[in-house]
């Protein structure tokens, strides 16, 4: 097995040459460099060791109870004890308060090295953004520093079995005691770190429906539902009404437990308000925007993660004569064209995420605490765009990747003891949760692009444009990127007039939609960091230029495809004959 | 669970109308709809029902000796019983002499029902093949007549540790006793079905070296080595010295044994020369020709079993209001515009690979029983050219099909007990078995284009953009063909320059090469297709013009990507720092 290393050269070139001028979060560069230096030794110490192993063992669920694989609750008290869980909260509840560009870069190496085990955490930093939007300042106090410590964590309760996609179908009901509290029964699905082992309390966000709400999502409320009764002094007291009822058997991330959960029994579970009441969704979207974001790391994290692996394996294995280099049998499998051209066409694509999510941290940290409205509006709204471009084309990009790495190990690759197969599975659920690739094109297509007529859409593909100037260096990078941009400028045309003549073309072509503004997001990234390669060491500049060139040369060209899905290949889908589907 | 429904209309619109005029095989319609028809019925009732307990109980070795699932040996049994087991081998040792057609037809039927009970038949098949080419009549008399019956099964046993890929690094020795028989000693691995429990005898083919034979592959010779010894009336006697050691713990096909196989302990394994000294490759080609091309249907298998999967559930599972249709809330997800894009790309793939599928039949009865030797040769030649295309494009079009329908169920999908996972898992292995992706794009660049400076290659192109004529009926689709046959034009002559300028360019080129010709040979597949859609009744005629629109509006776009991959993409892999690729 290769031994993980954190993509420190990487992320210091992002930080002090390709976003330097950008650097509105008033980056501390030694700052990052320590944290990243030290979250890379923590998860290598802890997380990693234990990553095949909850593949192999699970999470398993013993007379009612959730019991994580070995290992997992000794890491999870560690991380707490390090101070990991806070890094981004706010001080005010024992947070450490530090930026999003800092607790992007630290996600990206917990997810990497564990995605089943950072998955807990993932959730607790959603639960906590959600009680910090909305919930009142009693509960806030009761729950937040507990939360932020690590002490309890938080999951995410919106699927029930009926009610997945479409939030609006949603059945559990809360009924108010008339004592502050209210009584929650129903079933949720699906529910993540649901229950276990590692902490001392969960606290469930759960959306419900009170008597008489109005039908659909507008009626639904959020409530905050501890596994264990909170006593007066905010320590956990008896067991609430919450059963874990069973797990689920799934494809990946098998040490994450899965949850079925039952809320009530013949009394319901005591629940707390969090926000008005019917005003639940609202601030579900704080927390799944939040997930949103995480999960594109998610992406990144387990694609550098394989590819690493699958560096390690070229570097090892020999096997077979080198093309167009005599005599040189016993050369490793790194010298072969096609190994070589499955690496970089991973590590092109690691290079443009890595860089989208450095900027899109950048935006979060300017939306949140810039000194000035407008530009932290700006930065909003460019946030608004690009999130379910980041979850959607970033998870599907990861399913190549761990899908090429996977290749790269020949014969050996399909063998679950060479580890490969893992981050091929565990991969897999990334563009399913939190909303599929559908869900996001579909966020995309309305809300972000038709609700503001392209405004928001045009203005950043002027800027990427403008990046895409001739003689950028990166060999046919800048026409290859000019190009891009012509194609999703007519794209952005087409859904703007599909949505009103012919609106199921327009959500036809909305996954088609959805790459292509990743394929350009991409390419503008790799045009960003060919302009600050001048200032690297030789090796290095040229590996930024030979990564910007391939992206060219093989990614980018993908947008004129795109570009005719979505203007002309939204209609025959419609056109096929339901009776003819099988025979 | 969906129950699979044999392709029955399909074909029989292959067989009557598309390919009506190339039918030089005398093609019985009546004959292939009714065997069909009892496929279909065999392997519903014998194979899809132990298809999922297969892939929960896997394959297991107790005390030496490989154990199949549940089931598995019954259905073998009456595989054997129903004589499907000869269907395309001589009538001479009790086959029943069929067409690859009927047989291509066949084997689609049983790996879309069970692709880990089927690859026993297919390397028995496989062995039967290498035996009728090279094994003199003696040996063929006492093995032939029980493999066709398949009273025992055949293996097929190349890959050792040290030697994958790259088989000139085979050490297994083979020394000759005197007696006409050799001492085999060696350890071979990932050898499919080298030990179980559902025939009386296995016999392995084995690549071996004699002492004093020429290094690389030049010095391969080919041996029968029986599980169980001969005796003299050919029945199983004592046990050979042939040992399977371990199993491998796969991603998937989990009900097929995947072996260490030991040969000699002490002394060696007996084995019986098969063809001459050091002549062993180019038999084993005979047999590895055969599992490429079995290989590819099972690319095609398993995406026709996932999407008929998916097209079950999408029918009936109802979630979500329906873009474009208002007061739809209660309709089954069908009806989403994402969800039929998914569902029509993967059957317009399906579309394009079975035609392939079948016009490569055709032309494998043309090539081994014309009547006359140019078309004997002509149709060899297209069949050289397309069987790496064959196996490379549908194998990596298995992979989006299984992953595109486990989509199509959302959450559920990720959950094993559903189903679409195992087809994603089981399909894993095909872009990597009987040669990886890479290893038929070599073969395509090297021996299918340069050998003969690109004459077949432009043959075949002149005989599709023919097909491509304007005015052809699918949306698009003319239009769409003549571009991408321009592209794959354009990407010979750059294969043939660099071959001779830059090898190592044209062989980084090969895959994106290989995936460029699945994609036009496909559009010609609906091109022949859609010029025979006139015949068909109005519902079905309009479904294969949509599934050839979408063709040419979503796929075959990618062409122009492919071509800049191949024309300018082979050198930037090539200019990255190897010190760079981690870090």
């Amino acid at each position: 097995m290769s031994q993980y290393r954190a993509p420190w050269g990487d992320i210091e070139f992002l930080l002090e040459h390709v976003f330097a001028r950008d650097g509105q979060a008033a980056l501390d560069l030694d700052l990052a460099r320590s944290v990243a230096h030290e979250a890379g030794k923590f998860a290598q110490a802890f997380l990693e060791p234990v990553n095949r192993r909850g593949d192999q063992a699970g999470a398993r669920l013993e007379q009612g109870a959730v019991v994580t694989p070995p290992g997992f609750a000794r890491a999870y008290a560690a991380f707490c004890e390090a101070g990991w869980n806070g890094l981004r909260h706010p001080e005010r509840f024992g947070g450490q308060g530090l930026s999003a560009v800092l607790s992007t870069l630290t996600e990206e190496i917990w997810h990497a090295c564990n995605a089943s085990f950072a998955l807990c955490p993932m959730l607790t930093g959603g639960a906590i953004e959600a009680l910090l939007a909305a919930a009142d300042p009693v509960l806030q106090a009761r729950l937040l520093p507990r939360l932020v410590s690590g002490e309890w964590t938080g999951t995410m309760n919106l699927t029930e079995p009926g009610a997945g996609s479409d939030l609006g179908a949603v059945k559990t009901r809360a009924v108010a005691r008339g004592d502050g509290t209210y009584a929650i029964t129903g079933q949720k699905i699906f529910i993540t770190y649901g229950d276990h082992d590692m902490a001392a309390n969960i606290i469930h966000l759960v959306l419900a429906r009170i008597p008489d709400a109005p039908a659909g999502v507008k009626g639904l409320s959020l409530f905050a539902v501890p596994r264990h009764l909170l006593r007066d002094d905010g320590s956990p007291g008896e067991p609430n009404r919450v059963a874990c009822v069973a797990l689920e058997h799934k494809l990946g991330i098998h040490g994450s437990p899965t949850a079925v959960m039952q809320f009530g029994d013949d009394e319901g579970a005591t629940g707390y308000l969090v926000g008005a009441p019917n005003d639940g969704l609202k601030t579900m979207f704080v927390m799944m925007n939040e997930a949103r974001h995480a999960v594109g790391i998610q992406g990144l994290a387990l694609s550098e993660r394989a590819y690493q692996h699958a560096v390690w394996y070229a570097g090892e294995r020999r096997q077979g004569r080198i093309v167009g280099e005599d005599g040189s049998r016993g050369d490793t499998i790194l010298r072969h064209p096609d190994v070589r051209r499955l690496l970089l066409g991973i590590k092109s694509r690691i290079d443009a995420m890595r860089a989208l999510a450095i900027y899109l941290a950048l935006q979060r940290d300017q939306a949140h605490g810039g000194a000035q409205a407008s530009p932290r509006a700006a930065a909003q709204a460019r946030l608004d765009l690009l999130v379910p471009v980041m979850k959607g084309w970033f998870t599907e990009t990861a399913q190549r990747a761990t899908y090429d790495a996977m290749q790269v190990f020949g014969g050996m690759g399909y063998i679950e003891e060479t580890g490969a197969a893992q981050y091929y599975r565990d991969a897999r659920i990334l563009t399913i949760y939190e909303g599929t690739t559908a869900i996001q094109a579909n966020d995309l297509v309305g809300r972000k692009t038709v609700r503001d007529q392209g405004a928001e859409a045009r203005r950043l593909l002027d800027e990427i444009a403008a990046a895409a100037r001739p003689g950028l260096d990166g060999e046919g990078l800048g026409e290859a990127l000019r190009a891009a941009c012509a194609d999703l400028r007519a794209a952005v045309d087409a859904i703007l007039e599909q949505a009103g003549s012919a609106p199921r073309a327009a959500y036809a072509g909305g996954v088609p939609y959805l790459e292509l503004w990743g394929v350009v997001a991409g390419g503008w990234m790799h045009a960003l960091r060919a302009r600050a390669a001048a200032r690297l060491p030789e090796a290095r500049r040229q590996a930024v230029l030979a990564s910007a060139a391939f992206y060219a040369r093989h990614v980018l060209p993908q947008a004129a495809a795109l570009r005719q899905a979505i203007v002309q290949g939204g209609t025959q889908a419609d056109a096929y004959p339901d009776d003819c589907w099988v025979g």
